[in-house]
């Protein structure tokens, strides 16, 4: 895949105003280190991060297409648009640009809701997209903090944050981000709480 | 349904220690000041709240069988068993006492998680339950104040406040709890945030 890498960049670039493409730039950077250390694909998860965002700047109308046309989980059209451009993305940049790689395509998909079961590749995107050097909201210190340990840990406490946060504010929860935490909770072994450790 | 009243509170009382009883006769009485506030059926009120907790008590073992024979949800197995009891009170009661009112059993099947599309005496009990005089967990007074003026938004509020419970402890939250709040957040008038409504 690095023959094209140039021209992915330079296609992705075209799709997004430059703040965004700043964003893409700490993604691949972060994506880069998170796979040095976990032994995930380092030209997979460069590839998937330079293109993760590929369509978040398409307009609804063309989205909306993509789902309705592309036969995506039509929940989506229930929720709020920023759930789409990932599973559209998907779509978009097998169409487009060709690429046909499962693992760089599930990455794409899942990175902002997660899903049961992610990929290491899939777990790598998705911190990278939260942890960038550019994120600043609420928690997220704690989320970089534990990259550094466990990233299934670090996904936990990052879909807790956004559920959470969602929650407080009156927005809905996609349920498969819910299926998704579910899913690392049964996967991590818990520490039992102290009143019931006796 | 009046005549069998009295063996009905029998019927449920038998099934549970005497501190859920008194838990259950407190439902009885706020489910009988919403039901004549609002406007639901008093008679139907009155069965499901002295119903809702029928099979509560019941050992885990007993439960599990009911889910698996009678076909009911079978992903709650993988949730806590705490959501168990109604949709297994509902089978139960139709099968055990001859209760055959679909709203009276959906009352009972919906009072853990609620629904989308929940009916009037759903609502009733679930939030009879939910705030009965006996309940000081964190939040309900407002749950309270929110009853006194709008079903639909003291529900919307209990939802919030156990989600933001679970996720804080660390515990997986059932996805039809969250598909009810987003019900409730479809349908109830939303004020737009102060910075959206200029």
């Amino acid at each position: 895949m690095k023959i094209n890498r140039e021209k992915l960049m330079e296609a992705a670039k075209r799709q997004m105003p430059s703040s965004r493409w700043e964003h893409t730039l700490r993604v691949m950077e972060t994506a880069a280190e998170l796979a040095r250390r976990t032994g995930a694909d380092p030209e997979k998860a460069d590839i998937a991060a330079i293109l993760h965002d590929y369509c978040k700047f398409w307009p609804e109308d063309k989205q909306r297409e993509w789902i309705l046309r592309h036969r995506l989980p039509q929940d989506l059209l229930q929720y709020n648009k920023e759930l789409w451009h990932a599973p559209v993305g998907a779509e978009a940049v097998r169409e487009e640009l060709g690429i046909d790689d499962e693992e760089v395509l599930n990455a794409i998909r899942s990175h902002t809701t997660g899903r049961p079961g992610m990929s290491l590749l899939e777990k790598v995107i998705f911190l990278a997209d939260y942890i960038e050097p550019g994120r600043s909201f609420s928690g997220v210190e704690e989320v970089r903090r534990l990259a550094r340990e466990d990233l299934d840990r670090a996904i936990l406490k990052a879909l807790d944050n956004t559920i959470v946060y969602l929650v407080e504010r009156g927005f809905k929860v996609y349920p498969l981000t819910i299926l998704t935490r579910n899913d690392f909770l049964d996967k991590i072994p818990q520490t039992l709480p102290k009143e019931e450790s006796h």
